[in-house]
């Protein structure tokens, strides 16, 4: 190898797949939306505008899902990224939001672009440090948790998470909760955080496989923040596009058994990859939800060039998400790729050492 | 008449509609969308993550309409209104952005949500007043043109144009032109500012008739404009809705003479409308172009109110675009509709002083 690539971000990696590529890159779902998404849909309905909160029918469905809440809980956004742009941007420039570290690779520069300051809090095993946390919540406005976790795969235990849903309302600190990937748990159900000061942000792009879609939505039990939130996206972005509005209420017909079969087939993929890196001599937190994992590498960058440059393996840097002396894999592909990229995950660490 | 309404934005008739109401508020076609936009659409497509900027063939058919242009210098968005929040968020804090006033309801606030300070020109007889602009621009970092404008229904004369593109041409000043009506102009061809330091937006909401399919794009020349749009909506949206895109396509290949027909209904509605209101007695600025007229009005909110109340007419008040001596009225509806409105007008009248 010659140079070393400089790689700047996963947009660096857009477009390189096929010709025999393996890509441990893409955050998204390989496998088909349910069949029930397509079902129904008529292009041809009333295509003026939507209300801005997004249809009524759907966010009256999600209150089904929401113990207590109506559809005036949610607001229905162009995916959970506009849902968590949003809510930063209703809030006063200046003030501190707190972000778990390693961290999904958007969330510092939507807080900074909203005028806020993210304040880092370093995970401890993978999960959070009760401690860490508890000293530097005390001066945030916010916290953005996101368990099940992109990058880490962990999922925050629920002892954990009832002691911040306690804390942070307390403090009057609103706690963030970004949940799409909540249906990707292999241990247990979804906790879900619960209070006033709560912001759920969820999405139908990982539990329906259909990111492209970008249907998203944020619940709260606060009405204000529902109120200001909307009062924004009338300005900068109206209401949600009705097609995928529609698609997304239709895939939530989709009977139980579609998830569970979806959450076989992770575990199986992440039983397989786990063995295999574990095998190969990596030092990983064994993912608990989602689709990644987050396994430590020296040599970092230069690992990542060599097996994009000579080995067509796409990973990705684990700096992109606050983690420089880690590398992540996403594991949405099927586990004969998975197998055949962890051979030549094999053959590139002869050349580099990375254990 | 016991109180008046505190009317505070067009969010206020909100579902309001229907129970024989006649409604001069929505901002919106009510003609139906070309068939074409319906055709050949597959729904069960690959529906992972699209590119950012948007795809590839909608970027390249847009292409044929911008002369000298490849799609690398378009980036599809959820409608124009992200377009502009895209554009104003890529800039500097605390920069000043010239708007002609009356203004579009949301300019102000896009402008301000992005930092920015917005400085405000007023129109003469319905029309960007040179002297003045030439005078404030200096020290702007942008202007941005609505032509043909809503709330004013007004076409900017191609003169006027000319010596905008020049002038900002001269002084590094960035140009956004909001251009969204600019297949709803009665009496000419379109002009298109062109150069470096200008940034087209439009949308398929009007020209279509689909508004809440939110698709819509921005055109620049400038690569370093694309790219940080790119940048931010990589982080606050990811791409735009696909199924939509593919909607915009297809509507893309409609017969101009879909256009054609439509621009004759609008005329027709607009001398309709024109003459009702003036032989009614009100003063108002022709409109050329969109489906706005903005008549003078003393004692517009009661006006307003009343209309509302007691006939069952929703207009909408012009301090809500800028101009509190006014009222906007849509002429997005049939010439039945509009006649019958305008009869509730006249009734209206005998109780409120309006002229």
């Amino acid at each position: 190898m010659s140079e070393i690539l400089k790689l700047k971000s996963p947009a660096d990696f857009i477009g390189k797949q096929g010709n025999g590529v393996i890509s441990f890159g893409s955050g998204q779902p390989d496998l088909p939306p349910p069949k029930e998404a397509f079902q129904g849909i008529n292009l041809t309905r009333d295509l003026r505008y939507g209300l801005i909160q997004g249809e009524t029918k759907l966010r009256e469905t999600l209150a089904h899902e929401y113990p207590g809440s109506t559809a005036d809980n949610f607001v229905i956004t162009n995916g959970a990224s506009e849902a968590l742009d949003l809510i930063f941007r209703s809030w006063k420039q200046g003030e501190k939001v707190l972000l778990p570290r390693p961290y999904y690779y958007s969330y510092p520069p939507i807080v900074e672009l909203a005028g806020l300051v993210p304040v880092y809090t370093d995970l401890v095993d993978g999960r959070i440090d009760l401690r860490d946390f508890n000293r530097k919540i005390k001066d945030c406005r916010a916290v953005l948790i996101n368990s099940p976790s992109n990058p880490t795969g962990r999922v925050e235990a629920i002892e954990t998470l009832k002691e911040i849903e306690a804390t942070t309302q307390k403090l009057g600190v609103y706690v963030v909760s970004d949940e799409v990937y909540k249906d990707l748990i292999y241990e247990r159900e979804n906790y879900h955080i619960q209070g006033n000061h709560v912001i759920t942000v969820n999405s139908f792009s990982k539990t329906y496989c259909m990111c492209g879609i970008r249907v998203g939505y944020l619940w709260s039990a606060d009405k204000k923040v529902v109120e200001d939130v909307c009062e924004i996206k009338t300005h900068t972005s109206m209401n949600t596009n009705l097609v995928g509005q529609d698609m997304a209420l239709c895939a939530m017909s989709a009977p139980k058994e579609y998830i569970r079969k979806q959450q076989g087939i992770w575990r199986e993929r992440r039983d397989f990859i786990t063995k295999g890196l574990i095998d190969l001599g990596f030092d990983l937190w064994k993912p608990e939800g989602a689709f990644y994992v987050l396994p430590k590498c020296k040599n970092a960058r230069e690992f990542v060039t060599l097996l994009y440059q000579e080995y067509k393996v796409i990973t990705y840097l684990g700096e992109w998400f606050g983690a420089p002396d880690r590398i992540r894999l996403s594991y949405a592909l099927d586990v004969k790729q998975i197998e055949e990229g962890l051979g030549r995950i094999r053959q590139a660490m002869k050349k580099v050492r990375v254990i």
